[in-house]
């Protein structure tokens, strides 16, 4: 178990109704809102009129920054932070998924910085101030609602990268399980995946394979996210198994998940950043085709350490009964990429109108991001793993 | 799952050799330290010496309040008080186990008070400043060191009261594993049995059961309990074992153990409590005595609906194949006596010294505590559950 420093200061506030509490919260942090949210959805599903009937209850005045898009983007993150200045907000509420919640962190950085916003994703500087951010979650998937990162799509150099800082979690992330009643099947599907991947990805990646707890932790979260999602694929109204992958979504991703693991390396996402920056797709859903052909390049790459790893993960997830064979860790894959089809998944990259006469761009985008992020990949372990899922 | 709020400001520094970090990190805080510890052993292995150079090497002034002992007392606290004010700290520096860290918590509430501290263990005051702590962790068990509450002892009237506040979280709780190499082994059996009850009391009182994630996060936490403690009582100094179970043993206790948890209450707690305030046994002993007794009660009290609940347990930590019947919940339960029993730990209350003649004092005890925090049990349960481990 390696050495680690952890602290996560977001305040949750999660159930039914609560988001009507929002506007005496936002009294903490000024007077004036900058309400970052995407298109319709928040109109329909009465989250909208919730927030601001609650701010102004509280006399907390605020400016609409709508529009933000999946993979969201530098362009509409710059118009915000003008809108943010002109307008003289002290806050930023974000109410949506992680676009929009990714959207707001990064206006909360830049309009603290006198630079161009796009230096925090490229390394080219560090985040030293930034406003308060109050999040009202509509989409789980992301957990951006209680960390502190942040992805931007920079849609001139196709470039979706990620910027981080303790000054980025937000102050309160209200979580409604009853406003994602709503959620298109895929959607629910798409945010299922996420979640799952933002736990394997650390599980699979770390050099530290005695570390009894998180081991058993991430387990519990992933064997959650199953029986939660399969409840949603059956009624997208059960209450407990909206809240149960509500909060485990949160849990996902908020440094709890990968405690103790060392070296580990974020491939999948990655590579998929690659995917939905030049094709435009859902994160989940690059995620979903990427992880079984991921897995199978681990068995290549890795051998008996590899197998033992997707072994133990098929018993402890999936409850499968099973011998330390490459037969038997290829039935634990077979196992995910079924269930990702049975919640509507397509995993093969030619489904998702993704052609093999394109991997190669495709390696090269991700090589240079993976670069950025110092990872131990090729751009022939790419196209290995795409050559799986074509 | 029911509504909650949930917020953990307290920063965790873990692993090898973090001691050492501790004078920059008290630099935040001010200038002087009150440095309360209990007896020899942080004298013995190092950790004294550690946290005195450290302060040193960063201009740390400190006073010692040494002489903490188990189930800590109201005149200790109150003397630690004092010598706070008089020597004009800043901060409280706690090393040690929760008794230590309760009382820092009790004092760094009662410095900032003109009352009697003991007001706020009997609800006669609420707690509305404290100065900062921050921990040195050499005995994981009451998770102390990543809540907000403490737990002290009046000795003069018997009661082992408890008071809790969001202003006692520690700012910083430095978690070395090494440090618990050299714990006797009925301190660390005692230490599981209390992180394990952490985590039970939630699991077996909730009137929420569809909880799916914290469920499936309880047992992760328990598995990985017994499955640490079985290597540490096998080799003291398995690093990865001690390492995961002083983790584990935070996370029983941080308030992320029964998140949607509804109408849960403490109650081998509250016996547990009359029994080390008369009789000043180990807390994580008095637990292990109760608890099978208790689930036996639950049987009794509640039927088919304890029955599942232990089932599942049995199922979900142990692995165990079971049917949801009468029989098989015993089983579980004769599993975690046994258990018990394996790493030290006597089961029954005459094996402790505690002669039946005391049962009707005990319980007369336990029900003015339990009513204090509004227990739905009763004086008849409390002698129900002694006469089981009797």
């Amino acid at each position: 178990m390696d050495n680690f420093v952890y602290q996560n200061p977001t305040k949750i506030v999660f159930g039914k109704d609560v988001i009507k509490k929002i506007g005496k919260s936002a009294k903490n942090y000024g007077k004036k809102a900058l309400l970052v949210y995407g298109r319709e959805s928040i109109k329909k599903n009465g989250v909208y009129d919730t927030i601001v009937k609650s701010l102004k209850d509280n006399n907390i005045d605020f400016v609409e920054h709508g529009g933000v898009k999946p993979n969201p983007v530098l362009s509409h993150v710059k118009t915000g932070i003008e809108k943010f200045r002109k307008e003289n907000c002290d806050m930023i509420i974000a109410a949506g998924g992680g676009s929009v919640i990714d959207t707001s962190k990064a206006i909360s950085a830049g309009v603290k910085y006198s630079g161009d916003v796009w230096d925090f994703f490229v390394e080219k500087a560090r985040i030293e101030d930034a406003v308060p951010i109050i999040v009202v979650l509509t989409i789980p998937a992301t957990g951006s609602e209680s960390n502190s990162g942040c992805v931007i799509t920079n849609e001139e150099t196709k470039q979706k990268y990620s910027a981080g800082s303790f000054l980025l979690f937000p102050k309160v992330s209200f979580l409604d399980p009853t406003v994602t009643f709503t959620l298109p099947k895929e959607q629910s599907a798409y945010g299922a995946v996420d979640a799952m991947l933002h736990i394997s990805e650390g599980y699979f990646t770390t050099k530290d394979i005695d570390s009894i707890i998180t081991d058993n932790y991430d387990y519990a979260l992933i064997k959650s996210i199953v029986l939660a999602t399969d409840r949603i694929m059956n009624d997208p109204k059960d209450y407990n198994a909206r809240a149960s992958f509500m909060w485990t979504a949160s849990l996902a991703l908020n440094g709890g998940q990968s405690l103790g693991y060392k070296g580990m390396e974020f491939i999948n996402h990655v590579i998929e950043h690659s995917l939905s920056a030049i094709y435009d797709i859902p994160h989940g859903l690059g995620l979903g085709i990427l992880f079984p052909g991921f897995l199978k390049h681990l068995i290549k790459k890795n051998g008996e350490k590899a197998i033992k790893r997707i072994v133990d993960f098929g018993r402890n997830v999936f409850g499968m009964e099973l011998n330390e064979s490459r037969d038997d860790a290829f039935k634990v894959i077979s196992k995910i990429e079924g269930w990702f089809n049975e919640i509507g998944v397509k995993t093969k990259l030619s489904e998702n109108g993704i052609p093999e006469k394109d991997f190669d761009m495709i390696a090269d985008n991700a090589n240079e991001l993976g670069k950025l992020w110092g990872w131990s990949y090729t751009k022939k372990d790419v196209l290995e793993i795409l050559n799986f899922q074509k």
